[in-house]
Protein backbone atom coordinates (compact mmCIF):
# COMPACT_ATOMS: atom_id res chain seq x y z
CA UNK A 1 0.00 0.00 0.00
CA UNK A 2 1.85 3.38 -0.84
CA UNK A 3 1.90 6.02 1.08
CA UNK A 4 -0.21 9.32 0.60
CA UNK A 5 2.10 12.58 0.58
CA UNK A 6 1.35 13.95 4.55
CA UNK A 7 -1.04 16.58 4.34
CA UNK A 8 -2.83 15.94 1.88
CA UNK A 9 -6.06 14.87 3.58
CA UNK A 10 -6.59 18.49 4.55
CA UNK A 11 -6.81 19.40 0.99
CA UNK A 12 -9.01 16.84 -0.27
CA UNK A 13 -11.44 15.38 2.46
CA UNK A 14 -12.56 12.20 0.17
CA UNK A 15 -8.45 11.24 0.09
CA UNK A 16 -8.51 12.01 3.98
CA UNK A 17 -11.44 9.34 4.19
CA UNK A 18 -9.70 7.18 2.10
CA UNK A 19 -6.34 7.14 4.12
CA UNK A 20 -7.85 6.55 7.21
CA UNK A 21 -9.36 3.39 5.48
CA UNK A 22 -6.08 2.61 4.97
CA UNK A 23 -4.43 3.21 8.01
CA UNK A 24 -7.02 0.85 9.66
CA UNK A 25 -6.19 -1.86 7.43
CA UNK A 26 -2.84 -2.01 7.73
CA UNK A 27 -3.10 -1.39 11.55
CA UNK A 28 -5.63 -4.75 11.64
CA UNK A 29 -3.10 -6.85 10.16
CA UNK A 30 -0.60 -5.81 12.26
CA UNK A 31 -2.49 -6.25 15.37
CA UNK A 32 -3.47 -9.76 14.03
CA UNK A 33 0.34 -10.19 13.30
CA UNK A 34 2.00 -9.30 15.91
CA UNK A 35 -1.29 -8.98 19.18
CA UNK A 36 -2.93 -5.74 19.82
CA UNK A 37 -0.62 -5.48 23.23
CA UNK A 38 2.46 -5.99 21.43
CA UNK A 39 1.82 -2.93 18.50
CA UNK A 40 3.34 0.26 18.96
CA UNK A 41 2.65 3.16 17.46
CA UNK A 42 6.11 2.78 16.02
CA UNK A 43 4.84 -0.48 14.32
CA UNK A 44 1.92 0.94 13.04
CA UNK A 45 4.48 3.92 11.89
CA UNK A 46 6.51 1.68 10.00
CA UNK A 47 3.81 -0.79 8.20
CA UNK A 48 1.95 2.31 7.08
CA UNK A 49 5.13 3.95 5.99
CA UNK A 50 3.86 6.95 7.51
CA UNK A 51 5.91 9.68 10.20
CA UNK A 52 3.79 9.06 13.79
CA UNK A 53 2.99 12.77 13.44
CA UNK A 54 0.91 11.62 10.18
CA UNK A 55 -0.59 8.96 11.81
CA UNK A 56 -1.94 11.04 14.58
CA UNK A 57 -3.28 12.98 11.83
CA UNK A 58 -5.64 10.21 10.73
CA UNK A 59 -6.60 8.18 13.96
CA UNK A 60 -6.95 9.45 17.78
CA UNK A 61 -4.76 6.74 19.48
CA UNK A 62 -4.55 3.11 18.70
CA UNK A 63 -7.63 2.08 20.78
CA UNK A 64 -9.16 4.19 18.72
CA UNK A 65 -8.24 2.27 15.77
CA UNK A 66 -8.59 -1.05 17.78
CA UNK A 67 -12.53 0.52 18.72
CA UNK A 68 -12.91 1.28 15.22
CA UNK A 69 -11.73 -2.45 13.57
CA UNK A 70 -14.10 -3.83 16.17
CA UNK A 71 -16.88 -2.41 15.30
CA UNK A 72 -17.09 -3.82 11.51
CA UNK A 73 -17.15 -6.65 13.23
CA UNK A 74 -19.36 -6.64 16.27
CA UNK A 75 -22.05 -3.98 13.92
CA UNK A 76 -22.36 -6.69 11.20
CA UNK A 77 -22.90 -9.73 13.48
CA UNK A 78 -25.55 -8.16 15.82
CA UNK A 79 -27.07 -6.96 12.27
CA UNK A 80 -27.60 -10.32 11.91
CA UNK A 81 -29.59 -10.91 14.82
CA UNK A 82 -31.71 -8.25 13.83
CA UNK A 83 -32.85 -9.82 10.68
CA UNK A 84 -36.74 -10.86 10.81
CA UNK A 85 -35.67 -14.80 9.55
CA UNK A 86 -33.41 -14.07 12.80
CA UNK A 87 -36.60 -13.59 15.28
CA UNK A 88 -39.97 -15.07 13.95
CA UNK A 89 -40.18 -18.90 12.99
CA UNK A 90 -39.22 -22.11 14.80
CA UNK A 91 -35.88 -21.55 16.47
CA UNK A 92 -34.41 -24.43 14.88
CA UNK A 93 -34.96 -22.47 11.33
CA UNK A 94 -33.90 -19.25 13.29
CA UNK A 95 -30.74 -20.72 14.34
CA UNK A 96 -30.01 -21.60 11.26
CA UNK A 97 -30.54 -18.78 9.59
CA UNK A 98 -28.27 -17.14 12.22
CA UNK A 99 -25.46 -19.52 11.10
CA UNK A 100 -25.39 -19.03 7.70
CA UNK A 101 -25.33 -15.44 7.96
CA UNK A 102 -22.52 -15.20 10.22
CA UNK A 103 -20.57 -17.48 8.58
CA UNK A 104 -21.13 -14.76 5.33
CA UNK A 105 -20.14 -11.78 7.79
CA UNK A 106 -17.29 -13.96 9.18
CA UNK A 107 -15.75 -14.63 5.30
CA UNK A 108 -16.51 -10.61 4.53
CA UNK A 109 -15.08 -9.13 7.59
CA UNK A 110 -12.18 -11.88 7.92
CA UNK A 111 -9.54 -9.46 9.48
CA UNK A 112 -11.94 -7.50 11.93
CA UNK A 113 -13.88 -10.85 12.84
CA UNK A 114 -10.35 -13.07 13.47
CA UNK A 115 -9.14 -9.28 15.53
CA UNK A 116 -12.34 -9.70 17.34
CA UNK A 117 -11.97 -13.41 18.20
CA UNK A 118 -8.63 -12.73 19.74
CA UNK A 119 -8.83 -10.01 22.27
CA UNK A 120 -7.98 -10.51 25.44
CA UNK A 121 -10.19 -7.68 28.13
CA UNK A 122 -6.40 -5.84 28.99
CA UNK A 123 -8.05 -2.40 27.66
CA UNK A 124 -11.63 -0.71 27.87
CA UNK A 125 -12.04 -1.08 24.41
CA UNK A 126 -11.40 -5.12 24.44
CA UNK A 127 -13.52 -5.18 27.57
CA UNK A 128 -16.04 -3.76 25.55
CA UNK A 129 -15.67 -6.36 22.60
CA UNK A 130 -15.78 -9.17 25.03
CA UNK A 131 -18.96 -8.27 26.48
CA UNK A 132 -20.48 -7.54 23.16
CA UNK A 133 -19.23 -11.17 22.28
CA UNK A 134 -20.49 -13.18 25.56
CA UNK A 135 -23.92 -10.97 24.40
CA UNK A 136 -24.20 -12.73 21.03
CA UNK A 137 -22.89 -16.19 22.18
CA UNK A 138 -25.47 -15.52 24.92
CA UNK A 139 -28.32 -15.00 22.56
CA UNK A 140 -27.44 -17.75 20.24
CA UNK A 141 -27.44 -20.01 23.10
CA UNK A 142 -30.85 -19.35 24.28
CA UNK A 143 -31.74 -20.36 20.50
CA UNK A 144 -30.38 -23.50 21.03
CA UNK A 145 -31.89 -24.02 24.39
CA UNK A 146 -35.22 -22.98 22.87
CA UNK A 147 -34.90 -25.53 19.59
CA UNK A 148 -33.94 -28.31 22.45
CA UNK A 149 -37.33 -27.68 23.95
CA UNK A 150 -39.44 -27.62 20.78
CA UNK A 151 -37.73 -31.16 19.95
CA UNK A 152 -35.48 -30.31 17.52
CA UNK A 153 -32.28 -30.16 18.75
CA UNK A 154 -30.92 -33.61 20.11
CA UNK A 155 -31.30 -34.18 23.71
CA UNK A 156 -28.32 -36.19 24.55
CA UNK A 157 -26.06 -33.54 25.08
CA UNK A 158 -25.89 -30.61 27.05
CA UNK A 159 -27.19 -27.64 25.07
CA UNK A 160 -24.81 -24.96 26.31
CA UNK A 161 -22.26 -27.67 24.84
CA UNK A 162 -23.87 -28.00 21.66
CA UNK A 163 -23.55 -23.86 21.51
CA UNK A 164 -19.72 -24.11 22.29
CA UNK A 165 -19.27 -27.18 19.48
CA UNK A 166 -21.10 -25.13 16.83
CA UNK A 167 -19.01 -21.80 17.33
CA UNK A 168 -15.72 -23.22 17.70
CA UNK A 169 -16.66 -25.12 14.20
CA UNK A 170 -17.87 -21.37 12.96
CA UNK A 171 -14.80 -19.77 14.33
CA UNK A 172 -11.90 -21.93 13.41
CA UNK A 173 -12.76 -20.09 9.84
CA UNK A 174 -10.81 -17.37 11.12
CA UNK A 175 -7.77 -19.93 11.41
CA UNK A 176 -8.11 -21.80 7.99
CA UNK A 177 -10.53 -20.38 5.26
CA UNK A 178 -8.80 -17.61 3.21
CA UNK A 179 -10.57 -16.31 -0.02
CA UNK A 180 -10.04 -17.79 -3.81
CA UNK A 181 -6.66 -15.92 -4.48
CA UNK A 182 -5.65 -14.36 -1.83
CA UNK A 183 -2.06 -14.71 -0.86
CA UNK A 184 -2.65 -15.56 2.98
CA UNK A 185 -2.74 -19.14 3.97
CA UNK A 186 -3.42 -20.43 7.67
CA UNK A 187 0.07 -21.76 8.65
CA UNK A 188 -1.18 -25.43 9.50
CA UNK A 189 -3.24 -24.79 5.71
CA UNK A 190 -3.02 -28.21 3.89
CA UNK A 191 -5.57 -27.42 0.87
CA UNK A 192 -7.67 -24.42 -1.09
CA UNK A 193 -10.59 -23.77 -0.21
CA UNK A 194 -12.22 -21.28 -2.61
CA UNK A 195 -15.91 -21.82 -1.37
CA UNK A 196 -17.75 -18.40 -1.21
CA UNK A 197 -19.23 -17.02 1.84
CA UNK A 198 -22.63 -19.07 0.29
CA UNK A 199 -20.84 -22.07 0.13
CA UNK A 200 -19.08 -21.88 3.13
CA UNK A 201 -22.23 -21.32 4.87
CA UNK A 202 -24.23 -24.42 3.42
CA UNK A 203 -21.14 -26.88 4.58
CA UNK A 204 -21.14 -25.23 8.03
CA UNK A 205 -25.27 -25.70 8.56
CA UNK A 206 -24.77 -29.16 6.60
CA UNK A 207 -22.11 -30.59 9.17
CA UNK A 208 -23.44 -28.90 12.31
CA UNK A 209 -26.98 -29.85 11.80
CA UNK A 210 -27.05 -32.99 9.82
CA UNK A 211 -23.10 -34.30 11.30
CA UNK A 212 -20.45 -35.65 8.63
CA UNK A 213 -21.84 -39.01 8.41
CA UNK A 214 -24.34 -40.08 5.40
CA UNK B 1 3.24 -23.87 43.58
CA UNK B 2 6.36 -23.19 46.73
CA UNK B 3 9.79 -22.82 45.57
CA UNK B 4 12.13 -25.96 46.49
CA UNK B 5 14.99 -24.37 48.29
CA UNK B 6 17.82 -24.35 45.79
CA UNK B 7 20.12 -27.20 45.42
CA UNK B 8 18.36 -29.55 47.00
CA UNK B 9 17.88 -30.96 43.62
CA UNK B 10 21.65 -32.27 43.87
CA UNK B 11 20.89 -34.06 47.29
CA UNK B 12 17.41 -35.60 46.47
CA UNK B 13 17.67 -36.78 42.50
CA UNK B 14 13.86 -37.44 43.21
CA UNK B 15 13.18 -34.07 44.13
CA UNK B 16 15.34 -32.83 41.25
CA UNK B 17 12.58 -34.67 38.59
CA UNK B 18 9.96 -32.83 40.55
CA UNK B 19 11.35 -29.69 40.51
CA UNK B 20 11.77 -30.13 36.74
CA UNK B 21 8.34 -31.10 36.46
CA UNK B 22 7.21 -28.21 38.28
CA UNK B 23 9.36 -25.57 36.33
CA UNK B 24 7.30 -27.08 33.18
CA UNK B 25 4.47 -26.77 34.42
CA UNK B 26 4.91 -23.27 35.37
CA UNK B 27 6.40 -22.32 32.14
CA UNK B 28 4.00 -23.75 30.26
CA UNK B 29 1.22 -21.62 31.89
CA UNK B 30 3.16 -18.64 31.51
CA UNK B 31 3.82 -19.29 27.88
CA UNK B 32 0.03 -19.66 27.47
CA UNK B 33 -0.82 -16.39 29.13
CA UNK B 34 2.39 -13.90 27.26
CA UNK B 35 2.57 -15.96 24.44
CA UNK B 36 5.82 -18.05 23.73
CA UNK B 37 8.01 -15.19 22.17
CA UNK B 38 6.61 -12.97 24.99
CA UNK B 39 8.03 -15.05 27.54
CA UNK B 40 12.00 -14.47 29.00
CA UNK B 41 13.77 -16.04 31.28
CA UNK B 42 13.39 -13.16 33.92
CA UNK B 43 9.52 -14.20 33.40
CA UNK B 44 9.73 -18.00 34.05
CA UNK B 45 12.41 -16.91 37.09
CA UNK B 46 9.62 -14.59 38.53
CA UNK B 47 6.63 -16.97 37.52
CA UNK B 48 8.58 -19.74 39.84
CA UNK B 49 10.17 -18.66 42.34
CA UNK B 50 13.74 -19.30 41.61
CA UNK B 51 16.43 -17.63 40.44
CA UNK B 52 17.73 -17.41 36.70
CA UNK B 53 20.56 -19.85 37.94
CA UNK B 54 18.58 -22.08 39.80
CA UNK B 55 16.65 -22.37 36.17
CA UNK B 56 19.98 -23.34 34.48
CA UNK B 57 20.02 -25.68 37.00
CA UNK B 58 16.99 -27.65 36.25
CA UNK B 59 16.63 -26.93 32.17
CA UNK B 60 18.77 -26.33 29.46
CA UNK B 61 17.07 -23.26 27.59
CA UNK B 62 13.32 -21.68 27.10
CA UNK B 63 13.12 -23.62 24.19
CA UNK B 64 14.05 -27.15 25.65
CA UNK B 65 11.07 -26.43 28.15
CA UNK B 66 9.31 -25.44 25.32
CA UNK B 67 9.83 -29.18 23.34
CA UNK B 68 9.45 -30.77 26.40
CA UNK B 69 5.85 -29.46 26.75
CA UNK B 70 4.85 -29.81 23.23
CA UNK B 71 6.35 -33.63 23.32
CA UNK B 72 3.57 -34.41 26.09
CA UNK B 73 1.41 -33.01 23.61
CA UNK B 74 2.37 -34.48 20.05
CA UNK B 75 3.18 -37.75 22.03
CA UNK B 76 0.16 -39.18 23.31
CA UNK B 77 -1.95 -37.78 20.25
CA UNK B 78 0.47 -40.21 17.63
CA UNK B 79 -0.19 -43.00 20.55
CA UNK B 80 -3.66 -42.63 19.16
CA UNK B 81 -2.77 -43.23 15.52
CA UNK B 82 -0.76 -46.12 16.23
CA UNK B 83 -3.83 -48.06 18.60
CA UNK B 84 -5.95 -50.92 16.39
CA UNK B 85 -9.05 -49.31 16.30
CA UNK B 86 -7.00 -46.31 14.32
CA UNK B 87 -5.79 -48.45 11.99
CA UNK B 88 -7.89 -51.76 11.49
CA UNK B 89 -11.41 -51.44 10.60
CA UNK B 90 -14.04 -49.27 8.22
CA UNK B 91 -12.37 -45.65 7.79
CA UNK B 92 -15.70 -44.28 9.07
CA UNK B 93 -15.49 -46.23 12.49
CA UNK B 94 -11.38 -45.35 12.62
CA UNK B 95 -12.42 -41.98 12.20
CA UNK B 96 -14.40 -42.10 14.96
CA UNK B 97 -12.44 -43.57 17.41
CA UNK B 98 -9.42 -41.00 16.32
CA UNK B 99 -11.72 -38.47 17.33
CA UNK B 100 -13.15 -39.72 20.57
CA UNK B 101 -9.11 -40.24 21.54
CA UNK B 102 -7.94 -36.90 20.60
CA UNK B 103 -10.91 -35.59 22.77
CA UNK B 104 -9.53 -37.55 25.58
CA UNK B 105 -5.57 -36.42 24.97
CA UNK B 106 -6.75 -33.18 24.78
CA UNK B 107 -8.65 -32.80 28.08
CA UNK B 108 -5.67 -35.02 29.84
CA UNK B 109 -3.21 -32.81 28.54
CA UNK B 110 -4.78 -29.54 28.28
CA UNK B 111 -2.46 -26.84 28.84
CA UNK B 112 0.29 -28.93 26.52
CA UNK B 113 -2.27 -29.12 23.73
CA UNK B 114 -3.07 -25.91 24.39
CA UNK B 115 0.49 -24.48 23.49
CA UNK B 116 0.47 -26.50 20.57
CA UNK B 117 -2.50 -25.14 19.05
CA UNK B 118 -1.06 -21.47 19.88
CA UNK B 119 2.67 -22.43 18.27
CA UNK B 120 3.91 -19.76 15.48
CA UNK B 121 6.70 -20.99 13.85
CA UNK B 122 9.43 -18.69 14.82
CA UNK B 123 11.44 -21.22 15.90
CA UNK B 124 13.56 -25.17 15.54
CA UNK B 125 11.06 -26.43 18.00
CA UNK B 126 8.02 -24.42 17.01
CA UNK B 127 8.24 -25.42 13.84
CA UNK B 128 8.81 -29.00 14.70
CA UNK B 129 5.49 -28.98 16.15
CA UNK B 130 3.80 -27.83 13.28
CA UNK B 131 5.16 -30.16 10.90
CA UNK B 132 3.96 -32.45 13.67
CA UNK B 133 0.45 -31.24 13.74
CA UNK B 134 -0.37 -30.80 10.10
CA UNK B 135 1.46 -34.67 10.23
CA UNK B 136 -1.66 -35.47 12.19
CA UNK B 137 -4.02 -33.50 10.58
CA UNK B 138 -3.30 -35.00 7.07
CA UNK B 139 -3.94 -38.31 8.76
CA UNK B 140 -7.16 -37.47 9.51
CA UNK B 141 -8.00 -35.95 6.20
CA UNK B 142 -6.72 -39.28 4.15
CA UNK B 143 -9.18 -41.13 6.78
CA UNK B 144 -11.84 -38.76 5.62
CA UNK B 145 -11.22 -38.99 2.30
CA UNK B 146 -11.32 -43.20 2.87
CA UNK B 147 -14.57 -42.76 4.45
CA UNK B 148 -16.04 -40.61 1.72
CA UNK B 149 -14.96 -43.11 -0.60
CA UNK B 150 -16.78 -46.04 1.28
CA UNK B 151 -19.79 -43.60 1.01
CA UNK B 152 -20.23 -43.25 5.08
CA UNK B 153 -19.32 -39.34 4.97
CA UNK B 154 -21.70 -37.32 2.98
CA UNK B 155 -20.79 -36.30 -0.05
CA UNK B 156 -22.19 -32.62 -0.50
CA UNK B 157 -19.00 -31.51 1.29
CA UNK B 158 -15.61 -31.36 0.14
CA UNK B 159 -13.55 -33.85 2.06
CA UNK B 160 -11.26 -31.11 3.31
CA UNK B 161 -13.37 -28.99 4.30
CA UNK B 162 -15.00 -31.56 6.77
CA UNK B 163 -11.43 -32.33 8.25
CA UNK B 164 -11.15 -28.43 8.79
CA UNK B 165 -14.74 -28.06 10.88
CA UNK B 166 -13.97 -31.39 12.74
CA UNK B 167 -11.10 -29.74 13.35
CA UNK B 168 -12.54 -26.20 14.18
CA UNK B 169 -15.14 -28.07 16.80
CA UNK B 170 -12.31 -30.87 18.48
CA UNK B 171 -9.58 -27.49 19.02
CA UNK B 172 -12.03 -25.44 20.78
CA UNK B 173 -12.38 -27.53 23.39
CA UNK B 174 -8.88 -25.36 24.32
CA UNK B 175 -10.59 -22.06 24.59
CA UNK B 176 -13.71 -22.74 26.36
CA UNK B 177 -13.80 -26.81 28.61
CA UNK B 178 -12.04 -26.37 31.90
CA UNK B 179 -12.12 -29.50 34.22
CA UNK B 180 -14.77 -29.83 36.82
CA UNK B 181 -13.49 -27.47 39.54
CA UNK B 182 -11.39 -25.78 37.97
CA UNK B 183 -10.08 -22.10 38.78
CA UNK B 184 -10.09 -21.50 35.41
CA UNK B 185 -12.79 -20.10 33.12
CA UNK B 186 -12.34 -19.37 29.90
CA UNK B 187 -12.81 -15.52 28.63
CA UNK B 188 -16.03 -15.81 26.86
CA UNK B 189 -17.31 -18.91 29.48
CA UNK B 190 -20.93 -18.34 30.13
CA UNK B 191 -21.05 -21.88 31.77
CA UNK B 192 -19.99 -24.68 33.29
CA UNK B 193 -18.32 -27.76 31.86
CA UNK B 194 -18.10 -30.37 33.94
CA UNK B 195 -18.16 -32.82 31.57
CA UNK B 196 -15.34 -35.81 31.90
CA UNK B 197 -13.14 -36.89 29.11
CA UNK B 198 -15.69 -39.71 28.05
CA UNK B 199 -18.61 -37.56 28.07
CA UNK B 200 -17.08 -35.04 26.14
CA UNK B 201 -15.78 -37.08 23.41
CA UNK B 202 -19.49 -38.47 23.31
CA UNK B 203 -20.61 -35.52 22.76
CA UNK B 204 -18.21 -34.20 19.90
CA UNK B 205 -18.44 -37.56 18.34
CA UNK B 206 -22.51 -36.96 18.12
CA UNK B 207 -22.66 -33.51 17.33
CA UNK B 208 -19.46 -34.03 14.49
CA UNK B 209 -20.90 -37.41 13.08
CA UNK B 210 -24.95 -36.86 13.20
CA UNK B 211 -25.29 -33.23 13.96
CA UNK B 212 -26.83 -30.95 16.32
CA UNK B 213 -30.73 -31.56 14.59
CA UNK B 214 -33.14 -34.26 15.59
Amino acid sequence: MPAPPAGTGERHPGRRRHDADSVLDVAVTVFIERGYDGTSMEHLSRASGLSKSSLYHHIASKEQLLRTALERAVGPLFDVLAEPQASTGRAIDRLEHVVRRTVAVLVERLPYVTLLLRVHGNTETERWALERRREFDRTVAALVVEAAADGDVRDDVDPAVVTRLLFGMINSLVEWYRPSGSPHVAPAATGHHGLGPKELGDAVVRIAFDGLRR
